[in-house]
């Protein structure tokens, strides 16, 4: 039986950048996010079936090879194990997002996979299970097996069965907020996150810093979220996230996500914070140039007109807190019974 | 009697980013450049005269007013006071190179400036004394005052007394050391960097760890320098810039000097470096997108080469280790003995 799921990706507001195991993909620290509601997501549908001849998978309805299918497939083979089956597997995935946009797919993306192989295979993984299985494909995507506000905890098991996402709060617990995310113009190719972020750990002089400072973060971050404090979410979200930027370039080669696109939004961000005697918003951005402006609802008309005006700025995305993935109907699957895309 | 000096600016290979005392300019950190011998240069005449009714200062042709003026000022103020005299003093200072290139000026501007007003004045100071007295106008400024690979002693004194340039060794050591200045083009304006590295000790978290790692890293430059081992020389000036880079980056608000052309250098030398086998070239970057590509002169043709292809580079200013300030003939005034710009 073919199963769907959606998924949507999230927002670090305290960011992962570094493993401490690059197999089992274990952190160097804990991170915050919180799951998109909804402008983005993908759907993922996956069937095993002893009629397929041969493991196959689809992404954007482009059949996929290479280091793309191997990384599909390491979820599809734990499930397997898992599972005891021996069956192949069909697996078809969709982004209603350009992948050009420079929005990392892979936590939407991983996050879906693992919910619609677990429950394709009949295994009924719990979330705790779900998230560790999402983990080993891309770190990112164990935090986006949940809703609303997550953690993950980086754990201290070598085997990395204490190192999943948690729910800090609910979607509900806070619905004003919103990622209006600004999807600015991308000169140049820029190294993949995995390989990036173990350059970081490796060469950075100024890392130890950040790992050390990090449990403090994380502790007022997770405190300013229960007391829905936009003041201390907004400050706290800016500065982990050039802190994290700031190892980056300190990284030999060093390595810059951020461009002049991306700093004239901080400039226009701060502008408006200091123009309203607080701050209305805080920016965080991931392995790209986009900007991630967190602000409450009331404010997104005005954020989003602060930043219009800059020249380089394509797109924006407007998204809620989301509750989580969610199985689709029959009629939604990406994949007939025989396996082939529809 | 007017009196006239040339000084060239410097290059740090550690970089000052950092004060301890604002208004003596002492620094957190000591630092370590040589001083650049040709290509770019500032030419400063003095005369304290009697017969001048205000104090009048000609920066590149244009009478300065305010601040400008102010910081010129500071300078005939320190050195009439050791003096005792009360005359009113006229300048007259000018760049051989365009300020709008992006190339630190105040250092050259105000070495020279400490050079022709301690002369004008008969002060006959010793070049620690001119350090000290170039220091408190631009930091920076006090290692120009000498020649060939230079130290500013941070020093450990409440006065400043001890936080001057001290020569590490000569030019003639390894004259061939070029700076090539790769100029790229600027789009946004930015802080200036005494604002900035105000900024960054009060609010970077990361700085700390710079401040931190800095002596074993100064006392290893100055240790490469010395055995003109060019490999260790390059590989540690990359490592110093882009490290005081990544904590202007961790500085609230950010602030980031490097645009795309100045990733697009550091990627041509490390891709240059990685195809070379070793390194025949180290990139440092000041408060400002220009690259300074230091290298021997052997390489000098195969440096600039990887880099002009690139787009949005507009010039190239190539610079050896120079000698330091040199007096200059009367008839080099930029005064006249009325003190007036000739």
């Amino acid at each position: 039986m073919v199963s769907t799921f959606e998924a949507t990706p999230n927002i670090a507001l305290i960011k992962y950048w570094g493993k401490r195991d690059s197999k089992l993909v274990l952190p160097q620290n804990s991170s915050i996010s919180f799951t998109l509601g909804n402008s983005v997501k993908t759907v993922t549908s996956v069937l095993f079936s002893d009629r397929l001849k041969e493991d196959v998978a689809w992404l954007n309805r482009k059949k996929t090879s290479g280091e793309e299918l191997a990384r599909m497939l390491l979820i599809a083979d734990l499930v397997r194990q898992k599972a005891s089956i021996s069956s192949k597997v069909a697996i078809a995935s969709e982004n209603n997002f350009p992948t050009a946009a420079g929005i990392a797919s892979s936590a939407s993306g991983f996050a879906a996979l693992a919910c619609a192989a677990s429950d394709a295979a009949g295994l009924g993984l719990n979330p705790t299970e779900l998230s560790i299985l999402a983990r080993m494909a891309s770190g990112s995507a164990c935090r986006s097996v949940l809703g609303g506000f997550v953690e993950w905890k980086k754990g201290e098991e070598k085997d990395g069965g204490d190192s999943h996402a948690v729910q800090i709060a609910p979607a509900s617990h806070w619905p004003e907020l919103h990622d209006l995310i600004a999807v600015a113009e991308s000169g140049r190719k820029k190294i993949g996150s995995s390989a990036g972020m173990d350059r970081t750990v490796k060469t950075s002089g100024l890392y130890a810093k950040r790992i050390l400072d990090l449990p403090s973060r994380i502790a007022k971050m997770r405190q300013a979220i229960m007391l829905r404090d936009s003041q201390t979410v907004f400050a706290l979200s800016m500065e982990d996230s050039m802190n994290m930027h700031a190892t980056m370039l300190d990284t030999k080669p060093p390595i810059l996500y951020l461009n002049e696109r991306s700093m004239g939004i901080i400039e226009a961000i701060e502008e408006l914070n200091a123009s309203e005697g607080k701050l209305v918003c805080g920016y965080t951005f991931d392995a790209g140039p986009n900007a991630h402006l967190i602000c409450e609802g009331k404010d997104v008309a005005k954020v989003k007109k602060s930043v219009a005006k800059l020249h380089g700025i394509e797109k924006f995305y407007d998204c809620i807190v989301g509750a989580g993935p969610i199985k689709l109907a029959a009629k939604e699957s990406l994949l007939s019974e025989a396996g082939k895309p529809v």
